[in-house]
């Protein structure tokens, strides 16, 4: 992600791991596309592009908007990905600065000047968040019998983020300390998160890595003695309660039943308060055809990769949820930049995350 | 399958459900290379067509071969698929047949005959056996509460035997019965055979069927009343531990945590008392490109129908384990021919499986 001031540029997380492609976001509309359509994904770096989109849309004006005018676009903007919490947090700092009191005495220009700094501001702290997250990750197993062994679902590293990576950042903190490990990378459908971008991310650090099927993480528990689970959050609840991507229920669960410690590396700002448990997260539900025709795969023409209908019979239905929640009470820890919440209770939550951010 | 004497032919698996498409096999290395390369696959459809394979081999003889070289094929046919004890035991019954000590007294046509026979034999007999099984498991869904909601994993339909299939046979007796009922459709990565044969075989007989990634079983047993996951089974060992498609046991941990009732519905050919448990099972494990590059889709030139490497970086590693192992203790019943066993213990599978097959 590379904010280049009258535009934001980002890595075509589609074309990954074929090609390293950038695209140019040259307004508000178009950065919500990128959201949309899954060219940006991974909840810090949402949140991120969602601000800075808010700076292309004042530098489109040419004069200042009504309050009510920005407050549209910026609902318009949250619409995009609700289930992610940041962009939402991130939304609400930004009202904090240029409330509606504040906006009055604003010109357009100190509008754009406050947009831009938040923006900036925020970019600089994830990248602190995550190196703190890898570090405190990094001290749970650096004294543990190597070579360890990790699973890992979706993604969450530095493409997802401004920075090193949520989960992917631990690895790269145990590579950085030349611990020997090995992870596997659940392929994680539909989207194939695992495969294509961390698998990708691992390999361009030389980080020892396999990919399996999800389906294969129960099998893969009982024949080799994992370490760990370690995934990203896309929000958690006051009580520990994680929403992640869909698969790491089930991958919790695998983990209980086989004794194998289950950690969540997220930032502060993936804490949501307002939620007392994960009952209150509506998950959102993607289309149907990403499980049943991989119509989502186009080349640069636009072609699709694979003819329709392929992989299920045609006018099959299916049931596409992105995210799943997972209990608290299958996880053995939180990583954050403040320290690692375990065992997680909604007390050590509270002390340890009750800081403002 | 249908036999023509003189070939078999075979419904061409991977083209499903793209196109109905046949191939006819003429020899018996024509049946080995339809097992291997998954144009026929199922248990009991990989031992018959093994059984009409070695029929094709005798007649393609001018004159009677050598006892070692018949025993040289049947062990090269085996290796073909070594997981699928049905194959193993069909052989060793087509061996009691024709034993060294019978062979000689027979000439090269009381031995095609012989060989015929058997196999049709066979084939009508896992008829029946299928019928069975569809009896006995609808026998204990059909007086519950109405709509049943099933999970399902694999393809386990009538393109895997000859007859109705295990336990899709189950779903079409209680269709006959015009029960209302759901089944959710693992996709089963990383060949598809839930959301490429499954769906298929049941939206032609109209029954209602979701298809779903298999890392959603968690969360849909979280979210819906299911009633009962049915899976087939390759090979069940003497204390009840089943091995079945990659993924069966973490949905079998996933249902145990859910409280949801698990069956496996399995001929008695599949139990194979050699063995004391599931430990005993050697994993066959198939190429990791399933998982890294859907090479094995091909058009009908022969050509991939996506770009190599699109789904994971070039040179990407990954585990492909085809089956993995079910303790019996997560199992609530197997259902056979002869009824259900249930709970899972090795007194009571020996009781009603100690008949001679």
């Amino acid at each position: 992600m590379d904010w280049r001031k009258d535009s934001l540029e980002l890595l075509d997380q589609r074309k990954i791991p074929k090609s390293k492609e950038y695209i140019q976001c040259k307004s508000l509309e178009e950065v919500i596309h990128a959201i949309k359509e899954m060219i940006v994904r991974g909840a810090p770096a949402i949140a991120l592009s969602g601000l800075f989109g808010i700076v292309l849309y004042l530098k489109s004006l040419s004069k200042k908007p009504e309050y009510s005018e920005l407050k549209a676009k910026l609902d318009e903007l949250l619409a995009s990905r609700p289930t992610a919490v940041n962009l939402r947090l991130a939304l609400q700092s930004f009202q904090t600065i240029i409330s509606s009191e504040n906006f009055s005495k604003l010109s357009l220009n100190d509008l754009i000047l406050d947009a831009e700094n938040f923006a900036l501001n925020e970019f600089s702290k994830d990248l602190e968040t995550n190196i703190s997250i890898a570090r405190n990750g990094m001290e749970i197993f650096k004294n543990k019998n190597a070579p360890l062994e990790f699973i890992t679902h979706c993604n969450t590293g530095a493409i997802a983020t401004a920075g090193v990576g949520t989960a992917i950042g631990v690895f790269r903190a145990l590579k950085s300390e030349n611990i020997p490990f090995h992870v596997y990378v659940d392929e994680t459908r539909p989207y194939l998160q695992g495969s294509r971008l961390t698998a990708w991310e691992l390999m361009e650090e030389n980080i020892s890595c396999t990919i399996l099927a999800d389906n294969m993480a129960g099998w893969l528990m009982n024949e080799k003695n994992i370490d760990a689970v370690i995934v990203g959050a896309d929000r958690i609840a006051s009580n520990g309660d994680t929403a992640n991507k869909i698969g790491t229920y089930s991958l919790a669960i695998l983990a209980k039943e086989h004794n194998v410690p289950f950690y969540v590396a997220a930032s502060a700002t993936s804490f949501d308060f307002k939620i007392k448990s994960g009952k209150e997260i509506k998950i959102e539900m993607r289309d149907e055809t990403e499980l049943t025709q991989y119509s989502f795969l186009k080349n640069s023409q636009g072609k699709n990769l694979i003819e329709e209908g392929i992989f299920s019979p045609i006018g099959a239905r299916a049931i596409n949820p992105s995210f799943d929640i997972t209990p608290a009470k299958y996880i053995t820890g939180i990583i954050t930049e403040r320290g690692v919440i375990s065992p997680v209770s909604e007390n050590l939550i509270q002390s340890m995350m009750s800081k403002t951010f």
